[in-house]
């Protein structure tokens, strides 16, 4: 075939009919007690309302929630146990569309099911001008029955994985025989592009790894990409590939209609049996039902109006009528708050009749539910440090190894940097499953609260995103790798950041200090990523106090991520300079100078820097003020009053930062930088710094002759210079 | 078992006895005309010169290569064609080391095959002081016999599948029966980590859906990670999954001495009745031969002095010797720069005749070879646009329709957003197997030039680092995506920057104004990144003739990738106002005024804002001048009299930004801006810039309260001030 004709992104060939079952005689089925009819009139009605919301603003994404209309009866109906009354209900099940394009399958299964926020007419405003929709284009966390933000694929998988991970290690923590507190299930919708992203495969192979048996992936497997049928891109065995990553799986041969089979196969979920997680691999047409099943013009798109009344009329429904809910449908749906209640109603009795029976493990279980640190936690760090030159990925492990052993909220874990990232603490246990019986001897549990990631820094930092979202501050995930491989994490960085989840990430090697990896190791350009990424509290301490501040801001940080930037190297310790209280303030002077000539700023690795250049200057008569900058957030959510204190700019005193990465940022609080203008190089640590010009006698050349252009005016005011 | 104690970071478990293959009884093998003993030496004489080079300064990683001196023996003097006087050479086999830590394995290899620019003592200076080594940390595409940078994991493996790809398009492109002038194979190493990253599981499947028989991936299978044994987090069935992925497997039991067995894989590669990309899956032992064998701790550091000597000792070496080569061996590894001289020949040879069959083709042929653009390209793009609101997705298409029919340089691909991207042309066809019938009918050929990658953005960007490292310039590769989604792309993004490879990514969408999809599809700060990346050309046009502009620019680039960043929405067309000359010089002058108040620059998506402000400050008797900016790299590379003449800010004209990114890096050109301080929200195009405040109207007002505060000095100057 000579290609496809067609210009300008219209997709030619989105019209497979795939899977077989467009042609395939309708097979309507139905669980128990239900009537094949009414199921029927469910799964029309749901359709129909999917079409109609997407019809009337002209915006939306139909095809893949038309097609997943059997898989939420049987999920809301029959499967899931969670209260509407009660959204946040500890021992709910969690949900999770990693689809989240399909996000008017949960809403209206939300609406259906009886969650009081999700009204009549929240609902009908997808895509509406509304501010204060409920119903976003992709799910948010912020909205009732909405576990977490989802949209940007593959990451809905690892969220739940790390959602499942944290309901296994508070069961193996705090269950007891005949008390099981903790007890919820996790499901996960995806269709055929979380699946290809490589984030969702390490998720699953991880998952597969771990045998987290309560945990289900409901597959929407439906043939249909934006660019067309699944097979243009991938040809990949996918049930074949699952079980290699050690997944039981079930397949469900009509999940446009089969209602019976896909309830039957969510109920396995639940067998105590079972070792696996289970991957239920559903067949489905995008908008069924429509003149468009089948293609891909129906995933994001409305289905158009003519299209929309011809569903109806070949349900036998009023063409004329929209947003038609029948009582049948309604009646179907009215127990499920009750049944609700009565799930809360019998765990309170379970918690109850575990508090009698435990009551010191129930007290704990408690402030863990809500989230509480024990109080003298701060007292837990150390007050002072050994003097000695240490790397401040060490002083991670002087600031936190108590509190790591004692406080049992942090569960800290690397992506396979165990030995590089310093976070091991007394007495550690590894979280993997008690079956597992590793070659080197190194055995697990659930209760373990030492995460090995593996080599998988996107599904590290998306599972930690998970475990954070369980329930706030019940468990507060910490991971680890070098700062480079966090560009890996980014999207599951940005992701809690834009939910404002608590996670802590660590990031080592984070200078051209780190030496002889080379260029593909030694990030310049990453920290502009993370200084501009909003809620996201970023900072790089200069030594072991610093380390203990830029800890205690993360704790306390309750709007976001923070990170934690290290360096691999030893670090000369700023005894008697440094404090912790700065770093909670972004930047602080660490020598004042009454008559200052200039400001040098330095930050994290290299912030003893800033120290020695200005010792050098004031042998050339040249007074130096010091300020270390640990955290550009930090700062600039400080008062305009104390930043002018600190920088003293306004007195017409010129600020030069040193900071071997590239400037961008830095230069909205100083007037020149010693910075990279390009990527790093292979030398051995003590040889690069010395490459790029980092060496004490050059900067304090270099400020100097800065200092005579700005005083002689051949420098601009704000104008950024490069020294 | 109660966990593993030990604190700061020993890995305490990493002394797995794996793959049983330490037990077993040793059984050298070798290849014919070749004695076991004579492969026993050449193998015990690489392991000890690795040992002795990480000993020589106390750095490196030893172990990993130590493992894999039977695989290097299989390749550079079995399976291999290369040439080592001539690396460049066109049909030469690509090799790719993708657990690129594991770099000496293939510096000493080049040494031993004879590569010129390798001397004994350059290889010496791995890990030295010597900023002109040859032997930096990890393999750099800079040097002789390095086809592409690696080190961060999982890269190298779609760099891989992307030189594959680009040896079978040029094969089906310019081959003829019975001349065969491309036929080159490309092999890629892997380690247990490559594996487990999600790119790689992307680069995995896609090459197996594009039956790549011109593809070996050998996996170094040691079982051991940084952390301990492979299966403390990973317990997947590594074959059954790649088989799932399409690709033949063949096991290899001894990978340690066995060469004759490992050639023999090898030598499947080339079988012309193969299918598929073959994955050899050789068992190793990490460190062999050490006290270390099968431990974590030979990964990333010296094996030990004693341990050394303790390995002469076995061997019966002389355990004072250092970095020695017996004579036999240097013999053993003598022919081969004459093989390669001979298939240089050879190659010539054919292409002469080719030539004289194929005068026209071999012309082409040529021309692509040398890197060559016809040279009326630019008259292609059209010298002026249509004047009505144009999404600058489309202005693409616009720009580029008629270069991307008739260049055949240009591989145009997309992760799966073909309607939304607007990169097809007249009579495009796919690049995918000719076996291939997919569902859709959209068949394909290896001859095609459009290429679905599937839903996997970090691949995409890798596999183009392949096609663009084959040869310079022989394809320019373009990919595309939503801008947001050069997050998940953006580690491979970078690996292009740091080899300054020719590519292209199209980033659509790059605006809160794209609308409903809501804040994970909305980059507020995704720019700064790039932005900061050092060799990375960031555009942002603002209409179509900017957009002819940034092509121009992106054309012209020789030293790295550029990223043009375009809108999902309609934007006014400025004609008379934007010139593409001046998005080459990165900002300009949209509209001057010589007693200027202000001046107000606006980028891209939301340039025609302060035309509009300006305006609107006309109204109020403020004289506004107006700036485009789409490249800070572009403006930046210029000489600071232009900058000056563009901003003006000498003259004591403060400057404002709008943009609805978060300010960070605006802060060099301006003194205030009107930017994103949070993550962006789900509303329609035309009401999220109002929820925002981007309405002429409020801008205009919280300019002229700035300038009220600028005249009486209430704002610093160089005090940045968000409005």
């Amino acid at each position: 075939m000579p290609g496809v004709s067609g210009v300008n992104g219209s997709t030619a060939y989105g019209d497979a009919t795939v899977n077989g079952l467009l042609k395939k005689e309708s097979k309507p089925s139905a669980p128990p007690q239900t009537s094949k009819d009414e199921i029927q009139l469910v799964l029309q009605s749901f359709r129909l309302l999917i079409a109609d919301l997407c019809q009337q603003f002209g915006m939306g994404h139909p095809g893949g929630a038309i097609g997943m209309a059997a898989i939420g009866v049987a999920l809301w109906k029959y499967a899931m146990r969670y209260a509407p009354h009660q959204p946040d209900w500890f021992n709910r099940d969690r949900f999770v569309l990693s689809n989240g394009h399909a996000c008017l399958f949960q809403y209206t299964n939300l609406y259906l099911s009886g969650y009081k926020a999700m009204t009549w007419e929240q609902l009908l405003s997808y895509h509406s001008e509304r501010p204060d929709s409920l119903c976003p284009g992709h799910p948010e966390i912020e909205h009732e029955g909405i576990e977490v933000t989802t949209g940007p694929l593959g990451q809905g998988i690892a969220n739940a994985v790390g959602l499942a991970m944290a309901s296994k290690h508070l069961a193996a923590t705090f269950n007891r025989p005949g008390h099981e507190v903790v007890s919820n299930h996790t499901w996960c919708m995806i269709g055929d592009a979380c699946q290809q992203e490589g984030l969702g495969n390490e998720a699953f192979s991880y998952a597969g790894h771990l045998k987290l048996n309560n945990l289900t992936v409901i597959y929407d497997n439906n043939q249909i990409t934006c660019d067309g049928s699944v097979d243009l891109t991938n040809t990949e065995d996918v049930n074949k590939k699952m079980e290699a990553y050690g997944w039981e799986i079930v397949d469900v041969e009509d999940g446009v209609n089969d209602v019976e089979a896909i309830v039957a196969a969510l109920e396995k979920a639940r067998d105590p049996n079972r070792e696996k997680p289970l991957f239920i691999n559903v067949r489905t047409i995008i908008g069924v039902g429509s003149a468009v099943a089948g293609k891909a013009v129906s995933h994001g798109a409305p289905l158009g109006q003519e299209n929309v009344k011809e569903m109806k009329r070949q349900y036998d429904w009023d063409t004329e009528k929209i947003f038609h809910i029948p009582e049948k449908v309604k009646k179907f749906y009215e127990n499920l708050p009750s049944r609700g209640e009565q799930y809360v109603k019998e765990w309170n009795d379970a918690v109850s009749a575990y508090t009698k029976e435990y009551p010191d493990l129930a007290a704990t279980f408690k402030d863990r539910m809500a989230g509480t640190l024990p109080s003298d936690w701060e007292s837990m760090i150390p007050t002072s440090f050994p003097s000695e030159p240490t790397p401040s990925r060490r002083s991670n492990n002087l600031v936190m190894a108590q509190m790591l052993a004692e406080i049992p909220t942090f569960m800290v874990g690397t992506a396979d940097l165990t030995p590089s990232v310093n976070l091991t603490y007394k007495d550690y246990e590894i979280f993997n499953p008690p079956s597992l019986k590793p070659i080197s001897g190194a055995q697990g549990s659930y209760k373990g609260r030492y995460i090995h990631y593996g080599i998988r820094e996107h599904a590290m930092a998306a599972i930690a995103n998970g475990l954070a979202a369980y329930s706030p501050r019940t468990i507060i995930p910490i991971t680890s790798s070098f700062f480079m491989f966090y560009l890996y994490a980014a999207p599951a960085v940005r992701m809690g950041a834009l939910q404002k989840l608590k996670v802590i990430h660590v990031a080592t090697h984070d200078s051209i200090g780190a030496g002889e990896d080379g260029p593909t190791h030694q990030p310049v350009e990453l920290a502009a990523l993370y200084r501009a990424m909003p809620n996201m509290e970023y900072i790089r301490p200069g030594d072991s106090e610093e380390v203990a501040g830029a800890w205690k801001a993360a704790i306390e940080y309750e709007d976001g991520p923070t990170m934690i930037s290290v360096s691999r190297h030893a670090l000369p310790q700023l005894q008697g300079l440094t404090k912790r209280d700065g770093v909670a303030k972004g930047a602080y002077v660490l020598q004042e100078e009454k008559h200052a000539d200039v400001t040098v700023m330095a930050v994290g690795a290299e912030l003893s820097f800033a120290v020695n250049v200005a010792k050098e200057l004031s042998t050339k008569s040249i007074k130096a003020r010091v300020v270390s900058f640990p955290s550009h957030k930090l700062f600039r959510d400080q008062p305009i009053e104390y930043q002018r204190q600190v920088l003293r700019r306004n007195e017409g005193i010129p600020a030069v930062v040193i900071e071997p990465y590239v400037s961008l940022g830095f230069e909205r609080w100083a007037d020149a930088g010693i910075n990279m203008k390009s990527f790093g190089h292979s030398l051995p640590g003590k040889y690069i710094y010395q490459h790029f010009g980092y060496t004490t006698e050059r900067m304090a050349k270099s400020i100097e002759g800065y200092l005579r252009d700005w005083k002689s005016g051949k420098v601009g005011r704000g104008e950024w210079v490069e020294l």
